[in-house]
């Protein structure tokens, strides 16, 4: 079987990829965060409806907005980050739409009128953004330490205050040093996890 | 600023990647589907916790199975893909977590004492476990045609009775006929979707 991209490759967004625990601090370009960014948003979403948005903490005064809403474990590590994305799902995707969207100019009414389908649409499909933001990052030789132990109602309280943007996850990005990295744990078989019907 | 991988690398996996609509109906090779698996499994989870569960739909009669349960505007362009993975998400995957997680014994009780935390992780880890798919199918060679556009309940009461695995979304795999991809459409640009702070 041909590989369509190299193995190379395969290894930098996947078989090789690990997540970080420990920091280099040297600071990352605003260029370097769009570019990740410029990727990442041509991966596929429902409807293309994009409903992920994301917020790029990297100043000091920013990371001691986040420091205490981080569990205790991920505290140290996270801060030492150069950078940690706060991953969110805005609740108001609908109104973007009519330009992400155009050919169907009723799907805007389509969720408007059901709030569950929405908040499902939105957790869902911002989370397989995220996800293409950490093949992204990696592709573009970055490393990076996603986590879901914060607490979540904090974080939107103090980033997302008047707007109806909720966090889904957060993820340290930057160049990791590999004495942080865990062993590798298992994954499940072909077999657990799949059949063919 | 250097590539980690390269642009036709990047081209293949996000950038000139396009969702399908028309299949060849050539068959994917069992070794094929496994290869995709074995590649996107190495994508991170939440405490390793890889809640995604697929079930490839491959034979006439599972997608006579599938069928009546797909919207109508997808019907006829899934059943004409040679493959079509149903991606689930496991709740009971708290059960897998002391072979997956070794390093922390406690934490499929962690789960286990609290279900709405066990349905928020397997449905954002499965989701992130299905963008992993498309990445790694395109990174394969395969096109992707991923839908919600389902009814989960039918789908779930005719492939996963008698377990705890629910549908999240499907995703037609194959090789794409480029006479059946939509006109692309635009994305929220870094300032829509991102700040910096």
């Amino acid at each position: 079987m041909s590989h369509a991209i190299s193995d190379d490759a395969l290894d930098t967004i996947f078989r090789t990829a690990r997540t970080q625990n420990k920091w280099s601090d040297a600071p990352l370009s605003e260029a370097l965060l769009m570019a990740v960014y410029d990727l990442m948003r041509w991966g596929p979403t429902s409807a293309n409806s994009c409903p992920a948005r994301f917020v790029f903490v990297t100043s000091d005064a920013a990371k001691a907005r986040l420091a205490p809403h981080l569990s205790e474990g991920n505290r140290e590590k996270t801060m030492a980050a150069p950078a940690v994305a706060i991953i969110g799902y805005d609740l108001d995707f609908p109104e973007t739409l009519p330009k992400l969207f155009p050919n169907n100019p009723k799907m805007k009414d389509v969720f408007g009128s059901n709030p569950q389908l929405t908040e499902t649409t939105a957790f869902r499909n911002s989370s397989l953004q995220g996800a293409y933001f950490i093949i992204a990052a990696r592709a573009l030789g970055l490393d990076c330490g996603p986590m879901s132990g914060f607490n979540n109602a904090g974080v939107d309280a103090e980033f997302f205050a008047g707007t109806n943007i909720k966090s889904n996850f957060i993820c340290a990005i930057g160049h990791g040093d590999p004495a942080g990295v865990f062993p590798r744990n298992p994954r499940l078989s072909f077999d657990e996890a799949c059949k063919i019907v």
